[in-house]
């Protein structure tokens, strides 16, 4: 193995100077206990083993002995573990995400550096003024890009995208013509937003593409992960609502509509028309076919195939699971004869019936 | 949410002056009924509800109610349904594909640009008078680009690409070597066709790599979506025939045959080696083996799996379907008991004979 | 069809003056029989037919009638099979390591031409003097390249990305700020390496990212394919060991670690925190759940899928194979009535022991 593991912080945008323990919990609203308010703070860690100079955070009783024996600097609890620290800790209801909070203080974050020289950047294109454009991106005549939004190198922007503010495009992403996302949305790199709708007719002799007249609108927050593809609409636009997030190498076709804060777990394919409801979470590897409607707050473990409606909110499944291989050959076997099985049991049934009647 | 849907009129590229009623129908072969010729068309749109200047399509008597509401200005359908409409109709026994070539009159469809300054384009490549590069494309030496080809910024072609006419490469689209299109192929964004195959030797040791000396060859009109791969061949090249449609995130392996007209829908894995007939339909996440033989015209319903040929035409399935997550679970423990419950079944059957026996 | 297939030799980089049988015999160890060792090779071919001038392997007896007809120049063989060919043999006990390793002698590979101009390189990354970087390509701060790597066109580097002598980064390739890789890595085109993990907290309202500080370590003579996705650790690094081979459409997730000799098929998706051990083989299309735990030595069939751990080595499987979609609807049908079918079998046992206590 080439390299091992660092700590988070060696890597770190470290603010100068260095934050102090007592400064976060004030920014963050966690009550500190048990440390000085001026012990630097260089970064976050995991709480097994632990940093110095670092902050873990514990959940529950599961992690007590972990706690116990943390090397960290401080670690965020709630009030119940607070008294099991060997370290200050910082007390909250909710310390994974005050973790995420202060570990965000200490995320590698380079520098806005405008727009660079070699970034062919349409004339007729409006950028904040703060926007960050990387080498070599491209962005088409009509883009708007709103405040603080990064695009990466490379990237590509097709005519009249609108990027709102605070927005994250990675690079080598491409974005098509008339795109439309709202604020703080965060596209992973070589992810494709708004290519062509997989439409076809047939003519009698060959195929001929459905033209997709349509676009992709992404709302507020939605995040979008590394190499996944959201095509355009048909007639109307595929729509994602706000604060839905997907992870990478997801398909989702044309026409579909996310509701609010769904999230989808990554390799997941979601056919043409989809409806998928707001609050569901979408296991990995997900297939939904073809105009499915999904309701609200409905749950799907990894694997599964959705080729039907599901009308009721709730955990849904399809998924197997491995199991030694003769083992499964033989329970194969089995359930290419369930047909037959059923009959032999019919049989038996009449029989025993037949015996019933005779005693 | 952020933004609504817009009308598809709303970002098309407007033919000045505007097309009318009558010039489409003579265009297109359409007979028009009860409507003004000279009626301006601005575009298309669905026929459920409609748009004021746009054209609709209907299929047949399931959607007469939505035809009987439509506010379109005409609406294209089959004879049986022309009494119905509302409003002018374009008669043709199939309304889809008219509504198709005409949609294609309003699509977004940027100007023919001629090479950007900043594209980098080998002095040996060849490329026809009227062929469109983008902003930092890379052309290798070699290569032959046939007229009327657009190649999307940020498109990398290695050396001797050969694309034949009305090609359209998208934006950071990565086609090796020697690859070779027919014409009017379209590569979606971010794709990549003819990356080196996955095949390995074992030396004892570790594993070294088998060189991957064929490439790819498109046939005419192929379609290859977004993200998705096509590996070069090992010895012979990877061939995918005339009118293939490929959706997005598709992954095809090396040596593979498939055949003219098939089409493979969203986040399918061909394995290496495959043939696959013509006019097959692959639906979504489908799984194929490696040398895997699928003969013409069968058809396999999404997220199936098809570890071995298929040697019969016809529908082919091997697709579960999501219940209520307690439901599953019982029936998975059920499957997992069933060489159990077969020889359960056996025993009950021996004992009824032996009843029978008795009787 | 458009084209067809091609001579590998017809695009190999041809060394100037030809490679002889008996100069390839001797800097390859094998034992040259039955031609002249001045026999000019132009090339690899496959043993069916087989080309002029060109070398074929073959393995063991079921291809011995190929053996007996093939055209090609010279074949290389076990010691068994060298009485068989019609031409030159070249004899070793492992002719498929051999013959790859002579195709590499006829691969294409363009000559290296430095650091292109449109190049974006930061004055403070480090190249070693024969490093290759493609048009357009971006190397951030602190970068570091070993001898004989090339870097495609388009591909970008975030800051202080380590990369070994002799790797090939793909053209449209992201590699993300820190990520490490060991000599001799290769990353084929648009993967994504680094890219954020997927990982959130709920606030009450809304999803919170939470950073993710780790990075991603590739040991040495890793492959990973086209359009594969390796996300970044949360607090530790993502470690992918020594020769691991992933192929196309992969994603992998956050803090992941696999083992040294492990080789994943295309279209896989690995959750995130999972631990695979060393020289598994993970088929196409296999889906692993988050935290699971592989032990060394396993092998899982295509498209299964792994929701727990595996704490045993050998072959698992959970593979469905496709059926003609009535047969399967059918089995899918009793599938789904498992339950019932257990409840008859039970009340059937339970008539059957009674009337064996009548008896």
């Amino acid at each position: 193995m080439h390299g091992q593991g660092v700590s988070a912080a060696a890597h770190s945008a470290q603010p100068e100077p260095p934050l102090t323990l007592g400064a976060l919990a004030e920014q963050h609203g966690l009550r500190l206990a048990g440390g000085a308010p001026d012990l630097p703070i260089r970064g976050v860690c995991a709480l097994a083993d632990g940093t110095a100079e670092c902050i873990a955070y514990a959940m529950g009783s599961a992690q007590l002995q972990a706690l116990e024996k943390t090397a960290a600097a401080a670690v965020i609890v709630p009030e119940e573990l607070a008294a099991h620290a060997p370290c200050a800790v910082l007390v909250t209801a909710q310390p994974k995400l005050a973790f995420a909070r202060i570990a965000a203080r200490f995320e590698y974050r380079p520098q806005a550096q405008g727009v660079h020289a070699s970034a062919v950047v349409h004339p007729q294109a409006q950028l904040a003024p703060d926007v960050t454009v990387g080498p070599h991106a491209v962005i088409g005549a009509g883009c708007v890009i709103g405040a603080g939004t990064r695009i990466g190198a490379n990237a590509v922007l097709g005519d009249c995208v609108t990027i709102g503010a605070d927005g994250y495009i990675g690079s080598n992403v491409s974005i098509h013509h008339y795109v439309r996302m709202g604020m703080a949305v965060r596209i992973e790199a070589n992810s494709v937003i708004g290519a062509r709708g997989f439409g076809l007719v047939h003519n009698g002799r060959d195929w001929e593409q459905i033209p997709q007249l349509g676009s992709v609108v992404l709302g507020d927050r939605v995040e979008v992960g590394a190499a996944s593809t959201i095509d355009r609409g048909t007639l109307s636009d595929t729509v994602i609502g706000d604060d839905v997030h997907i992870d990478n190498q997801v398909q989702i076709g044309h026409n579909c509509i996310i509701g609010a804060h769904t999230v989808i777990a990554g390799s997941c394919g979601i056919a043409g028309s989809c409806t998928i409801g707001a609050n569901c979470m979408i296991g990995g590897g997900v297939g939904i076919g073809d105009h499915v409607h999904i309701v609200d707050h409905v749950s799907i473990t990894a694997a599964s195939q959705v080729p039907r409606d599901i009308t009721e909110p709730g955990l849904w499944s399809s998924t197997f699971r491995v199991l030694p291989a003769r083992q499964w050959r033989r329970l194969l076997v089995r359930f290419g004869r369930l047909n037959r099985l059923e009959q032999r049991l019919r049989r038996v049934e009449k029989a025993s019936t037949k015996h019933d009647k005779q005693d």
